[in-house]
Order: structure tokens, then sequence, then C-alpha cells
């Protein structure tokens, strides 16, 4: 079984009982919207018991289950550039925007990244007179690249000068 | 004169004088942060009175600050995906949450995108004791799909049903 | 189910029973043609009161009918750069002349664009003795580029000068 | 000289001069705006007589005024897909409605294309209280797909049946 | 059905049944060789008397006669660049040689193109003692680039000059 | 220098002083058109007696010359897909077409290629009331693929059954 | 039914007689075993006794045996740049290589290609203490380019001096 | 000034001085090889006190050093897939164990991934009868994926279950 | 059957059966985990007596189990760049540091490359208190370049000199 | 200064002094022709003492004597596919051909490749009364793909079983 067919089945399923994504994320609980909506859709892991509770709420075998749980090839099934205008608006903030968030961010941090795996997201609706807003607050540990010394693999794993 | 051309000057300039983002952005004024070093890097145009401060701060000719002035070729000099670390992190978050975003705007708002020019961003920097975080606050007006009707052209625009 | 199984299968129907894109249109209505031939081939999204004289005329399942109401991927399963020649001569148009666009409607508009969004399309039959020709017209709204403040997420979101 | 050398000087002279594209396209006049704007950008000819008048302007020497009369490598030097965002829109509507122009255009007209050669396109504001809107009216000559006979190179090139 | 999976079932029972092309061809008649086989192959559409003759000969359903006698997604399913030898040479020739084929044909008959559409071509063996020779001849009409004038979408429809 | 700077300066010239390619051609001689153009445009090579008439046109160095007479590095500096609309037009047909040709040929002449080296093309202007048309008349030797044995590389080369 | 579904087919029957490709080259004998092998992987057509034996061996029917007597679509089903690293070296070869091999092959034969159509191979384990290696002897026909005259499609075909 | 002419002016001093990258690197110092002599290449950053070194061993200017010292915009210049053998092997190890070290890393550590940005590496010569080795020891730090929870950007930043 | 089935049926197992990597690799042995783990994703080739206890491990078909011990094409269904973010780290590395790892690796063994072929590799837990790592311990037998004698096709297989 | 300005300035001398290849590999001596003239053209690096020979005949500077004693990044500056015909034919004959390599070396050596550093080329005139042929003679040392076993690091290396 393939990850997309499980996808395709569990998405089939929500058609059919016209659940929200509410409802299931709900319903399967414990992390944010954004991550279960992921797992359903094949691109993130559910841990063990909110694997249960979605296989609770989908009739899942044991094959499927197992396998919701597991951490899959991510970003596979995605085409890249987006093609749909909702997502390619995001893609487009970051090419045209990304030299200029680089400079700010290591101006302020320094050399290194902001993690987009230990990364927080919440998205809200802003309503605003001239029409709603998405409103999306995110936030990446800053990771500095490790600058390691010219003895090599030692204890220090690199020290952290300007 | 190519505008990359122009970036390469004002970079130059930047080095040779030790200035900060910071200080640019200050001096400038009037943008965020953002907009002016976007601006700087060939990817945002200053209005007429910020480009004649870059002007009178980088000592620059008419057709220089006229070309600040203009709205550039967005997204060209850029390579796609991104190769930099920082830059690829933003581009790693928009492919693999890119279907979840989708889903959970959509079933909020309905049909439609988050629009990326009438966009505003703020960066900050979150102390934290584990290591400090980026954060990063955005919005977006939401723009429903029109759904215009069978009669064409007509003085409406369309109009929306669910 | 994948939406362009669902696809395949309307097709299949307007061969077996010989209907025209104008009959279809007529019977399910509400909507410009393109958006409603849009929605057949899966680009689109019916409202549920089309999806549902759609699902009549079609004999549809609830599970498609909810798929017709969906929002699709946009995008998918269409080759880009096009290669049929119908559809290539548009994409022809936008290589060559995108340009020119842009310089021309940043002049009269300022910084922004023309939306795909709130956009409105209307194609006409224009007779010609030397060859009938293809008549489009259309119109987006111009959504101005917001050049927000720096302090940041502001109630205004943004100023704009020239 | 290349193409792109001479769009180069002719767009610092425009910055130098602080001219508009609509001054230079009533100085040069005779054809439309989009293709006196694409001659300038180096994706149209201008004709001899056009091309002269744009000499004069500029200040042109024989070989500059030889290449504007010349057909450019059209579609050189532009970035497909487009990442400016004004000229990428026109390319996601190309993109996203291609498939149901084809069905519609082809129902009404049989096989065939709309020209992007015998094209014409004019451009307009559209005052809206709600925004002002880019307003597009564009024709091309339908062109029907040549169904040539067994009998090959004849005098008729081809016949067209349904 | 796929227009691929047709185009797959006429195949095998080409094979099936040892038919030539030829005797494909002058069974099907009406059109010449390359359209017939294109249409066989999914790239071209079979008028209707042409594809009631071929649903004949292939014992095909209506479903299958009604895609037939569709306008195909043309070049769906073609490798490009082309990996065939056979293939490929054709494409070799293009982009070796195309670069002249403008230069001379703009040279003649000024801005424009010839027609793929409005195009008829014949192939023939031609006995050579050295090896025998394929000899293709094509001729295709000319379409003058429209330079439409200032004043927009006029009843002319342009005017040229060289 | 490089071939393309060679191009330029010819191209220059040719600019200068107002020479057509039928001029060029002429004083060249020997070689057809197609060809001649093509060693102009740095796609084909000129023998050494025509390298020189071409020198004495063009008042080249003995760097230049020779490098006139060189094979060069053939489809450098050109772009694909074409996106010329001419060049492109061509590249359509062999698209489309390509695998109709492949069927046709191989009935007729087994399995192997038309050379696209041992190859001649002849374009010319085809009167016609309802608008002139390209013709192009071209051949090229068919080339059977080797079905070599399996006691390898002897003398034969190869032998063919069907 | 697809070239590449009749290729599974006969691999499979490979894994379960435990056929070695020996055997199976020494059955259907013939060619040469690389184009015995290129067919059953299908990139080779056999010829028509050949195919028989193929169909005996294997067990085909009228429309597998059918379509092993038939040219593929050459380059089907293969990565480009090749990904396993044994093609890829053959690959990496050409990459490096090719500029001095078009090099040398022009200063001792004139302007032309070595033929891969008119091409034999033989491929052999040479013993060495130092780890045995693969010797692969090969020779193409040289196919001059020609240069025909300028008085179009004669006779000649062309003529060559240097 | 862009990176890429400062590296090759760099490069340029250590030809002309024939000093070996052991040499630079130590009088340059503080890091370990890769990262010094990355720098040069234009991908890493040198701290201010190493910049000096290096501007004090090649004579660089003020804004040579500053641009030392500047994060680059990384993988520029880089050709991917890499085309030169040594690199292009590196290449393939991560193209073909990709998959297995993914699914061996997630059973040992969860979901998450060795940090390429707080990693440390060094390369030694494995001295071996049969022929030298390259070894390589390197470590980075494992990131796990954070399941932040429902409540948002909570100060906890996620929790995480298996 | 396509190795991709029988990875598909070897996974499907492993979820079923609950089994760990470190079970399977256990239970088939021999060779190192990342080979082992690699067969079953079908880029590794298990030898007969490995691939004999894994067919009693999954219960597998002979052919099934004829297929493990066949060579895979390697690199297929993996997509590269990867979009995976664990294997992108990878990946990411190579492109950043290549350049560097080569300089240094030609600068202590000379023109060559570490082999992907003869190589070996370890994957260890490094517990730290910051946070686990990932260490990997690989090598690779550098091979130097031939440079081969002006004779040719020697007993030597060439010689080396610096 | 760029390994491709040298070549630029070693094919420019080439031209000037009219000198063959067959003279300048003669001159410089020591290698095959196709690693010198692979040098020259920036793809190989040669010895100190070959160096010094082409550094003599061209009159090179230190730095240029330096250069071409490096390795070159390899593969720069090198269209891929090649659209060059002479090199497409080779990188033709590796796509359609590649698999059944593959397939007979894998069955005479095993799990491996044919090493294209440790590999050895002779290029040849055959007269051919049909037409010259290139004979082209190579081989290649075979590495088997090593097994490192369970124990990993050790020092075996790994072992080899079918």
């Amino acid at each position: 079984m393939k990850r997309a067919e499980l996808t395709e089945k569990l998405l089939d399923m929500k058609r059919e009982k016209g659940w929200t994504w509410k409802y299931i994320c709900e319903t399967i609980g414990g992390h944010s919207e954004v991550l279960v909506v992921g797992a359903i859709l094949g691109q993130m892991k559910l841990t063990k018991p909110l694997a249960a509770k979605a296989a609770e709420l989908f009739g899942l075998s044991a094959v499927e289950t197992a396998m919701l749980n597991e951490v899959p090839m991510r970003g596979e099934g995605i085409t890249m550039p987006p093609r749909d205008p909702l997502i390619y608006r995001f893609y487009e903030l970051v090419m045209i925007n990304g030299p200029a968030w680089k400079a700010l961010i290591e101006e302020e941090f320094g050399d290194g990244i902001m993690s987009a795996i230990d990364f927080d997201m919440v998205m809200e609706r802003l309503p605003n007179p001239k029409g709603d807003r998405v409103k999306i607050t995110m936030s990446g540990k800053f990771l500095p690249y490790k600058y390691y010394g010219a003895t090599g693999n030692n204890a220090e794993y690199g020290f952290r000068e300007e």
C-alpha cells in the first residue's frame, strides 16, 4: 500500500461522511491542526495514540494505522513550483522576499538558519472591514552555523565568534 | 544599467562604510525593513521620497535614483529551488505544509487565496532559554475567487455562494 | 477517488450522451461557461446548488458530488509549457508581451498586479469576412502592492505613495 | 551589439529624461502601445518609419536603428515560468483556464487555434468603486486546422469537414 | 477512458490483425496518411465520416468513436526533447537550422511565421543508388504579424509597413 | 574569442552596411543559403575558399577567418524549446507529428532514421491568392539500423532482415 | 498492451526459469547480445525470424510477438541523466570527453559525425591481475556533413571541400 | 563586487604564490580546513579575526575583507546535479542510500533530521595496502520534529511522543 | 513484477508484523544494515544466501526471491533534489561543501575520486547532553585518474605523475 | 582567471598559428591525445612536466601554467543533453543501450561498475570501402560493489558473494 492510496481513502471517507477538518482534528486531538491535517494528507506522522484515534474514526486496518504512525517520505506527490494559486502565493513570498529575510535574520542572529523542524505555527482569521485577513504566526528556533575548530571532531562541537 | 549592477554597487558601499541594515533602514525610513532591504536587493520599489533619501545616503545619480523608484522585474537573479540553507527552510515549509494550509484556509474562508500583494509581515527575535527563536507574524488579505455569472461581463463582477 | 478519475467519468458520459458543453452549462447554470467547464475538467469548484444540478445531470454519488464542491488542487494534470497548440498560443502571448503589459499597467496603476482571482472573462465569436475571430474580454481587479510601514503589524495595513 | 544591450541603453535614457511610456509611444506613434513598448523592450520590430522616429527621440546610431527594425529573437531574456507577480498572474490564468478555453473554442469554431500573430489587444482602466480594474480586450483570428487530402500537395491545400 | 488507452487498444488490434498503416489509411481514407496515423496515435481528430469508418474497421463503441472525433490534447504522451533517434533527427534539424530559417523567411516574407495549422505535408521515397532518401515536401501559409494601430480594436485589425 | 562574439560582429556589419542575406550569400557563394546563413550565425562551418570570401567581405582577421572554417559547437546559444514564434512552429510540427512520421517511415523503409547530416533542403515562396506560402523541400538519406551479428566486430558490419 | 508491460513479463519469466542472458541470446541467436538484450528490454526490434524464436522460448501470443518485431519508441522508460551508477559512468565519459572526441574526430575526418545507427559494438572481459577490465570495441560509420550547393535539390546531394 | 570575483582573485593569488590549501588554512587558522577552504571558495563566512588574517595573507581591501566576513548566498555557482566526478560520487551516495539512511535514523531517533548546520566533519587519509582510502567522520545534531499542540503558540513549543 | 511493487509488499508485511528494521537486519544478517535496508527498499542486491533468508522471513515466491538477488536499476523512484527534509540535509551538505571537499582531497591524494562503490559506512548514535548526535563514519577507496600514455591501450594502463 | 578564459586564449593561439591538434599533442607529448586535448579544452589536468611544455608552446604565465596543472571542475561549460550532433550520438548510444550494457556486464562480472576513472581509450580511423569508420577501443577496470559486513568499519572492507 502506498501512502497516497491511504490519503485517497481517508479523503473519500471525509467526503462521504461530510466531516469538516475541524471535526477530524478535534476527534483525533493532541496536535495542532496543521500537523493533523498534514498527516491525513500524507506529509506528517501521527504519534501512536493519535494514530489509534484516527484508526477508530476512519475504521483503519492495522497496516493502515501503522502507516499513519510512520514518518512519510515528505514532499512526495507535491508539485513544485506550486501550481495551485493558494499555495503558489506562499512560494512567491519566499521567492521575492527570501534574500531580504536572509539579510535581516543574519544581521540579528548571526550565521545560521531558522529551523523548519523545531518550528511552530498558528493560523487565524483576522476580521477586517476591508476584507478579512489570514494571520499566520510562526516561530522557529534559530540554529547557529557551527564553526568547528581545526582539531576536528572535538567534544565542544565548535565555537562561534562573529 | 541593470538593476543587478545597482544592487552590487549599493552592497559594496554598505561594505565599505560598514553600515548595518538597521542603519540603512532607519536612514531611509518610511517602510518596513523587509521592504527597504528588498528594494536595495533589487526586488522592491522605493517610493519617490524614500528613493531620494537612499540617493542621498548612497550618493546616487539621477538614473540610479529613478531605477530605485521603478518596480523591478521581481524574482530575477534568485535561484529556485533556493540553495541557501536559510532561504531553503522557508521553501521547505511551503512544500511540506502547503496542502494542509490550503485545506484549512479553504475550510475557514471558502475558495480563494491569501494575497501576497496586500500583505504585511514583521520579524522579531523571541528570547528563549533553549535558544532564541525567529518569530514571524504575517497577515494577508483573503481574496475570494470570483464566481462570475453566466451573463458575462456584468457590473457586479460575480457573486459567491458556497 | 482522484479528481482526474471523476473528470474522466464525466467526459465519458458527455461522449456517450452526445452532450455539448453548451447543453451542460445551460443545465447546470449559474456561473459563466468558463467556470462550469473548468469545474468539469477538474480545475474549479462548483457551489453546492450547482454541484447538485451536475449530480442530477451526470447521476453522481454523494462522494462524487462532494468532490465537485471541493476546491481542487488547481493546475494539476496540466502540461506546462503547454503543448497543445490552442493553449500554447495563449502562453506565447504572455511570454512575448508580458514585459510590455507590466510596463504599461505599472505606469497606469502603480506598483501592483491584475488579480487572477477577482477576475472575469467572456469569450465571443466575432464574425469577420477575412475569417471569424475569437474575442476575449477580461477584467481583473487591480491590487496595489502594500507598502506597510516601519511600525509593523499596524491597523492600517500599509500606505501607498508613488 | 546585442538587442539586450540596446534595450538597456533605451531604458537608461528613459530614466535620465524622465519620459513616460505614454510620451514615448505618442512620439513614435503609429502602432498600439503594447507593440511600441514591446519593441523598446526587445520583443517586437518597429517598421522603418517608426524606427526612424525612435532613432530621433533616443539619438540612435545607424546600427541601432537597423536593429530596432529587425525582428528580434522573441522570448529571449524572459524568465518562464514568470517570477514577477504581475506577469505570473497572466500565466496562471492560462494554466488554470487553458483546458476550458480549448473546450469552448473548439466547440464553437471546430478544430483550430486563435492566432497569436493576427492578434489585436487593448488595455484600459475600468473605474470601479471597489477598486479600479484592468480591462483587456483582445481578438485573434481563428485558424482552422487544415485537413489536407490523401492526394497530397494539391492546389486546394486541404478541405474541412466536421 | 483516456485517449492513450484508446490508442493502445487500436495498436493492439493492428498487431493482432497484421494490418499495415497503408491498409488502415486506405480503409479510413479521406485525409493524408500523416493525419490518419496521427489520429490513431492520439494527436489528431478524425472528422465524423472518417471516425465512422475507423469505428467500423476497429469495431469501436460509441464513446470510443466520439473520442476519435474529438480534438485531443495534442502533444500529450510525447517525450521532449525526443529520445527516439528517428524523431530526434527532426528536432535536431529545427534546433541547428532554426535561426537560419528565421533569417531567410523574414527577409523574404517580412515579420511573421509559417503556419503549423494551415499546413500540408507529403512524404515520399526517393530512390537513389547511394541509398534511398526520405523526401519531404511541406508548405505552410505565411502569417504576417499584425501591427495594429494606436486606435486600438478597430475594424481593420491593423496594417503593415516594412 | 568566442564564436558568439564573431557572430555579433558579423551581424553588426550587416546592419551597418545594410546588406541583405541574399547579397551576403551571393557574395560568399558556393553553398545553399541555409548553410551560409547558418555559418554566419555560428551553427555551420564554411569551407576554406568560402571562409576566405567571407573574410574579404567582412574584413576579418586570420583568427576570425579560421574560426569560420571551424566546425562550431552546434546548438550553442539556442533556446530550446524555442520561444521565437517562427522557430517554435517547426518545433511544434515535430512534437505533434513525430510519432506519425516514425510510423510511416518505418513501414516504408524499415528500422532506421532519416539522416540529419546527409541532408538537403530548399525553401521557396509559393504564391497563393489566399496568402503566399512557405514551401520547404527536404531530403535526407535513409540510414538503416545495423543489426550486427553475434560474432561481433566482423568485416561485414552487420546484416539486415525484416 | 504497452512495450513496458511486455518487458516486465519477459523479465518475470527469465526470473522464474532462472535463465541467463547468455542462454536467452544463444537460443534466439542471430544478432549480437547487446541487440537481443536491448530488444527484450524494449529498446530494439527483433527481426521476424528472431521474434519467432523468442516467442517460442517465452511462449508469446501473436500480439506480443508482433510487438517484439516493431521498432519501439526508443529511449522510453529510461532515466536521463542516468542514476544507476553503472550506466552513469558511461554518461560521465561522454560528458567529460565529448568536446575532446569532437575535436579529434573532426580533425581526422572533417565535418561530420560517427553514426549511432550504422554502429557495431563488442564487449569483452579483459583478465588483469590488478582487477579484470571491461573492454569495449565499437565502430561507427563516419558520416560527413553534406554541404549542398546553391542550386538546391540537385542530383549530387552536395559536395564537400575542406 | 561579486563573491565569485573575489574567489577568482584569491585563487589566482594561490596559483601565483604556489600556496597549498594546507598553508592557507594554517595561516588563517582557527576553523577546520573544510570551513576555511569553503570560505575561500565563497560558500562559508570567516569570522572577523580570521577574515583579518586572510586579508593580511592575500592583501585584501576593506570591501573584500568585509565580504569574506559576510554569510554568502550559499550554493551559488555550483552545478547540481554535480558534474565533476569527485563531487558526483558523494551525490550518488545520497541518492542511492538516502532512503535507507532515513529508515535507520528514524527508527533509532524518531521523527527528525540530522542537522546540516550544527554539523562537524573531519577528513583523513587511511593508508591501505590495496590503495589508500578517504575516511570521513561526521556528526550532526539530531533535531526532533516538534509536534506542537493544539493550543498553538504556547511557551512549551511542542511536546513529543512516539 | 516491478521492483517497486516488491518493495511495497515487503513494507506492508513489515507494518503488519510490526517488525523493526533491526529485527529484519538481524534475521537476514550478513551485510551492514544500510545494505540490507537498501535492498528491501529496492536500491541494493542481496546475495543468494541472504535473499534466501529474506524469502523465508517474508514468505516470497521464486520470482520475488530472484528479484531480490538482482542488481536493481539504482536510483529509480527517488526524488532528486530530495524533498524529504532528512535526506535533503545530506544533499545540502554535498552541495555546499562539495567544492571544498574536492580541493582538499585532490591536494592530499592527487587527481581522482573517492569511490562510491568500494565504500563502507557506519552510522552510530552519539549521546550528548545538548542533544544526541548522528555519527557517520565512512571510507571509500581513493581511485586515481589514470593518465594513460600516447601509445594507447598498453599493458600498463597508464602512469601517474604530479 | 577562469579556466574557460584560458581555454579561449589557447584556442585563439591555435587558430592564429594554424596548429593542428596532432601537432599540439606531439609537442606536449606524454599522454594520449584525448587527455591532452581534454586539458586544453579545460576538462583534464596536465601533469607538471607536460604543463611546462604547454607553457613553452603557448607562452603562458605562471598563473596560467599552474591552472593547467590543476584538476578543473570537470563538466563545466558543457551542455547536457549534448546539442552538438557529433557528441549527441554518443549520448544516444548510452541512453538507448545503457540498460542492455548493465544487464550484460552484471551477468559477466557481478554487481559493480566499469570505472570511468581507471579508464583507457584509443580512437582510430578504420578504412572501409563503404565509408571509413571511427573505431573506438576502450577498457575500464571493473569495480565490484563492496558488500561490507554487519560489524562495520572493519579492516577487511567488505566481502563479496553472489
